[in-house]
């Protein structure tokens, strides 16, 4: 947005590349926000792949999206390409299950999902940020359609069992009450003269007005129940027209309960970076995208192929692979070189020919623990009688949290629910340690008590317990800043002619962006490696 | 959701009629919601207007949503019903421009609407908030497709021309960064003691651990750059993947540059329950639910009627009426009854025959000024370069906002930005006055000082200055607490065999919800009237 070339001849880019050489990069990176530049992303752009890799073969392991960007990017560079996929289609977490398909996890429990058309859960990622550009520009390169996913909605509920009677509270009523209360407060102290020394006499004027602003207090700086603490927190009685239409301001909820109850625990969920307004979701279910990308290298994939060992010399790289379904005879794949997705679990169970270094940050990251559950029922009632449309409730039961769908608002017809969605925690091990049918009914159970409806409306559900993915054996890589600082580097470093790729070798573990942004890095690395020499 | 009938035998109905009783009805609605039962909304389902009206007729004047409502409900009823409406189109300010379209102001200027097929400006109404129940239900029944409204993006930008050296600020930086040190300054005053009166030791812990959760504060209590804030607030560099991707938190801005710029103003327009999440709009353009109705009801429209008189007698109702676009031959409509939903603005200027009380009434309630104006690009240049999906950026520039489109996300191609919109002040008198090539050219040179691919992506641009509409003189009506206390009702009363109608008419002025609930409960009572003799 900025000339690049102020008028003392010094670029803008060359001053930031000064600063980056004299005082680091995170100067820089400062330096550049505070001089106009956006924030850099990790994505910057379609990638470039320049050079002849002369006929060099790649071999990809897994054809999740860290395992299709690779595939896509190395075929488009001039190499070949081929795929061993554990499962019997591509994606990997990116998933949607929709009525008919089945899904058996680790123990042999098989679900068949009875949704009617139209409804899916998606067991793993659910959600993009905005600021995720490698994915959005998947998407858009890819022609996957998008539309708003509602991470918060005002008037969804936060719950706790213990507090206000176990009756659910609107997320608008504790927000604005806890905002307007706090403002209070802090505008006594501040009349008071107590933070006199923290902020100048002039800025105190100032700050009264914001706070008043902020916290919708009266002009004695007051937060009550009325008619302008209703504009924000909502009515007892909402506005209406024509006679008797007045509206009626209900009570405010005391500081003191709202502290209590715990219920600003989940305040923050609205606020961090990763949930901001906008994020999105395709059209269809987050499946949508692997299936897109799968549109693009299929034919590079070999499905049901569940990898055993996997060799390298100087020469080139072979992995030994059965049939998933069928295992016993042993086949192989080989190729020049090798970009191995598989997560970190599974890969620590494999005998794979790298360095002890590599070896160790294998065995280094933990996986994340996390269930899902999806409930069908007969009619919308969360739109239809909670007026909630989209958007999340928490509540401090197992399940966690109640997503309502962010699709065909507004629609006569089913709908599903997200009814559980566990995230580590002595709630994930439960909810894993049941059978599936089990874990639907606990869901309905605990839901009920937030959504009476649930009771006479529930039709089907399943369930996804990451720790029972054959696939995954766990939901994503849950680093330690500990194991971080010893083995991260080490994860990501070309081995011989191996490099790994996948979300759990980057900055944003469980998130697809992480795979996507790792998968071009390691791409990167591995085509200088090649052209190189 | 709560049983009907307690242990005690006293239904919970019951109580509440007895608290209304007793302690009025205000008293009732907030026991209600303290009992649980949802926020009292306008409007109570579909309207049922039982028993027979024998024939009678009702000519309604004016086919924007009021009209349509009751034409649809009344005829439903079993009424006789024409509408006489002044444009050439129905729905009235329920309005999409597209490309084709033309729109002539007061004063003669004609304008044509160049934009690409698919792109709108909704000049009128463009958001549907979730609690406008009378709306959303006729939206259902009529078939029309909603999607979110983004109000509030995190990445849009916060402007002031007079701060920060011009540079527009992300929202997201503005709000964490006010949102993390007025919690430190609070926390500050609690562990100092001086909130000692106010709120108990105990609470004041548990207090000191939601403000850092709020806050993101640090475990000393301080708002500080770093990783913590930049999980809320967003980095000077993204995480990433593979290696090398570590990111790099940005500089935070300190609270007096902060309540200096003013910038803090807009902050509440995000959080006011008119506005929360979710919010909608039709998909295709708000005129979509006009002509939605206009499917139901267009066959009883009489258009390019220029209503001059109303007279009743105790028989019926008579209107006089030119043609809008070739004036002089007066005709006229009669019916026993009349529902008149003529803006205020034009009724104060036709010789109505109705009781002086309701003339003080109509002649009382001045019109909000408001201009809009649309603005196409050629591409989507806020998605592609500032990551900004949909939301609103707020500005001191007068033409105070820049709404980008909640749709078509992450598509290429052209895309049309509102570049202006005003409510009351000078700016919209500004603008009003200005020809309409110049209003484009001006909001073209105001946005870009926030955007400057203005300059280079602009294509065309139509606006629409409120106080020259020739069916509205003005945007809606804008009652003074004073005015609505002396004259609200007695717009609202059956006045003889005249019944007013509108957002006018409603406690939810210039919103569509106010036009549609006053229809409701204007028609109730006719018919009640009717039956009743």
């Amino acid at each position: 947005m900025l000339p690049e070339r102020p008028d003392d001849g010094m670029s803008r880019r060359d001053l930031l590349k000064l600063i980056g050489l004299t005082a680091g990069s995170a100067a820089m990176y400062q330096a550049m926000t505070s001089l106009g530049y956006a924030a850099e992303s990790g994505y910057r752009g379609p990638i470039k792949l320049e050079g002849d890799p002369k006929g060099a073969s790649v071999l990809i392991l897994g054809a999740g999206l860290a395992g299709m960007t690779a595939a896509l990017e190395l075929r488009q560079a001039g190499y070949k390409v081929k795929i061993l996929e554990f499962n019997s289609r591509a994606g990997g977490r990116n998933w949607s299950l929709r009525g008919g398909d089945t899904y058996t996890e680790l123990g042999g429990a098989t679900q068949k999902c009875e949704f009617d058309q139209g409804l899916y859960l998606n067991p793993g990622p659910w959600r993009i940020p905005y600021h995720h550009n490698g994915l959005l520009d998947y998407c858009k390169r890819l022609g996957v359609a998008l539309e708003p996913f509602q991470q918060l909605n005002h008037n969804a509920f936060l719950h706790s069992a213990k507090a206000f009677d176990g009756k659910p509270q609107r997320i608008r009523e504790i927000k604005t009450d806890f905002q307007g209360q706090t403002s209070e407060l802090l505008a006594k102290a501040v009349r008071k003269g107590d933070l006199d020394e923290a902020v100048t006499k002039e800025d105190q004027e100032i700050l009264l007005q914001a706070l008043r602003s902020w916290g919708a207090l009266d002009k004695n700086y007051a937060y009550k129940a009325g008619d302008l603490s209703a504009e924000f927190r909502g009515y007892a009685k909402d506005p209406g027209g024509g006679l008797g239409a007045e509206p009626v301001p209900g009570q405010i909820i005391g500081l003191p309960d709202i502290l209590r109850s715990r219920l600003w625990l989940s305040l923050m969920s609205f606020t961090l970076y990763e949930f901001q307004t906008t994020m999105f979701q395709p059209v269809g279910g987050m499946g949508r995208i692997g299936e897109a990308f799968a549109k693009q290298v299929g034919e590079l994939i070999t499905y049901n192929a569940k990898v055993t060992r996997i060799e390298q010399n100087d020469k080139g790289v072979t992995a030994f692979y059965e049939d998933a379904k069928t295992p016993g005879a042993v086949q192989k794949a080989s190729a020049d070189w090798c970009v191995c997705t598989i997560p970190l679990t599974i890969l620590s169970q494999i005998d794979i020919q790298v360095g002890d270094a590599m070896k160790a940050a294998i065995a280094a990251v933990p996986y994340a623990s996390s269930v899902k559950i999806g409930l069908q029922f007969k009619r919308r009632f969360w739109e239809e009688d909670d007026a909630i449309y989209g958007g999340i409730s928490y509540t401090d039961l197992p399940i966690r949290q109640i997503s309502y769908p962010s699709t065909d608002y507004n629609s006569i017809g089913k709908g599903v629910l997200l009814g559980c969605y566990t995230w580590n925690g002595p709630n994930s091990y439960e909810f894993t340690a049941m059978t599936p049918d089990e874990r639907v009914r606990r869901a309905v159970d605990f839901g009920a008590q937030i959504h009476p409806q649930y009771r006479t409306e529930f039709e089907t559900g399943i369930s996804v317990a990451w720790h029972r993915s054959p696939f995954t054996l766990g939901c994503a890589g849950d680093w330690t800043e500990e194991a971080r600082k010893a083995h991260y580097d080490d994860l990501c470093q070309i081995n011989g002619r191996i490099v790994l790729a996948g979300e759990h070798a980057s900055y944003i573990p469980a998130w697809q962006e992480g795979a996507i942004l790792s998968s071009l890095d390691a791409i990167s690395r591995l085509h200088r490696r090649v052209l190189g020499g």
